[in-house]
């Protein structure tokens, strides 16, 4: 689902996810982002399975979160993604993880560089390329 | 380090593995299972890796945990190790994961099918059946 | 929702559940059991947030998984869970993780104690205690 | 173990930590991250436990993890820590894991606030503040 430009994709907090301090563990965000991705390309057509099945991965170069606020067990957040930039072999997603309310948690990126099946650089197979292009916000 | 029949092995608790109880997630024992037949196999000269290295897998088959008490952040636990039973293509390994004081927090065991390249059962190598009938110590 | 007895709740398989084994690690299942039986309770009309709100805790007391098969990231698996045990202060619920084709994965059950704030073991409330009955499906 | 300026922490991969490429899930570095801080301040004579015991946390406001190689199962890899950064209520770490080599696999920093026990940002505890002023190793 998108809404003003962001793909939206709801993940309900698991206890697996939260720490002794009572909320979400930090580092669990950035899987909170690879879901976000995930689901994103699922919706535009192209699963990230099915690019590694035709031999590509995807491999993460940089990732950032700014934690802004955060919650517990049981909460239904939201995690928000687009596509905010592409070059020949990377290409960078923009997230903002939000509680029940829409207040803002987390916002962050992740920048990727497409790799081959011998772990080479490689240019983004064009299929894909088509697919984001179209969907590209940048920044 | 073996002490009365049992490899043992201390483990720092992460805050990454606790839960909003403020101890251990539950499911985290599992990880420490695998930390303490690692090291078991490393001290006694044969690393897991090189298992792997040579074609072979040892998939779990059957896991099974009693939790007797919980620890939080900082704990130093001990991962005690034993394996307790071998067949042909199969390895049973014994558990208990205690506290500073040795107070029993998790008892368990799992059971492990070798797996050839081709993900079929397979007969454990001779080099590894050799070591563990050595150290066996059956129920 | 509830299928031959057992409720039902289909999860994608992340990136982050996988291994180097190219499949779920076999602790992660504990996960999915946390996630099956949390969706069943909000199901039933207790979900388990209200439980602790209340001042209860389920701390697990034993957890036990049987091995059939497994799957890769982006698959699309159901967890099936039912309560197949009640005593005064604990509840048993079995599960079954199927993939798409409803094969099954993996089995298990867990073994719950209510504990009050003071982590003593307590009767379960009688609210929860009457959904429960209503909906055990002894063994 | 202090290095060139930077604390230093081994910390053996574990097959938990892979994912389906075969190497270190890229959220798990901040894991990694967490263990090269806490036993910092551990070494340093101030337990992150001890400040929790002291009604104070350090909730993370920033985390930033750039990805130049990886590893998988077995590894022995090293997390490098030091404080870069002090400021009334925040405190920032930098932080460079490499592989049995000395190979940079990742560099990153995280920045945390303190807080009290009402969760509101606080001064950080004046003994911990001296600690840290005379480990600081400005960017």
């Amino acid at each position: 689902m998108t809404v003003n430009g962001w793909h939206e994709r709801k993940i309900r907090v698991r206890y697996k996810d939260t720490d002794q301090m009572g909320v979400i563990y930090y580092g669990n965000y950035l899987t909170f982002f690879e879901v976000g991705r995930s689901e994103y390309l699922r919706d535009l057509g192209f699963p990230y399975s099915s690019l590694e099945a035709e031999g590509y991965f995807m491999a993460v170069t940089e990732a950032y979160a700014k934690y802004h606020a955060n919650v517990g067990y049981d909460s239904l957040i939201t995690v928000k993604t687009k596509v905010t930039g592409l070059k020949n072999a990377s290409v960078r997603f923009e997230y903002e993880v939000v509680d029940e309310d829409y207040e803002l948690l987390v916002s962050g990126y992740t920048i990727h560089a497409c790799m081959n099946s011998n772990h080479k650089p490689t240019r983004i197979p064009s299929r894909l390329r088509k697919i984001i292009e179209e969907n590209l916000k940048p920044l």
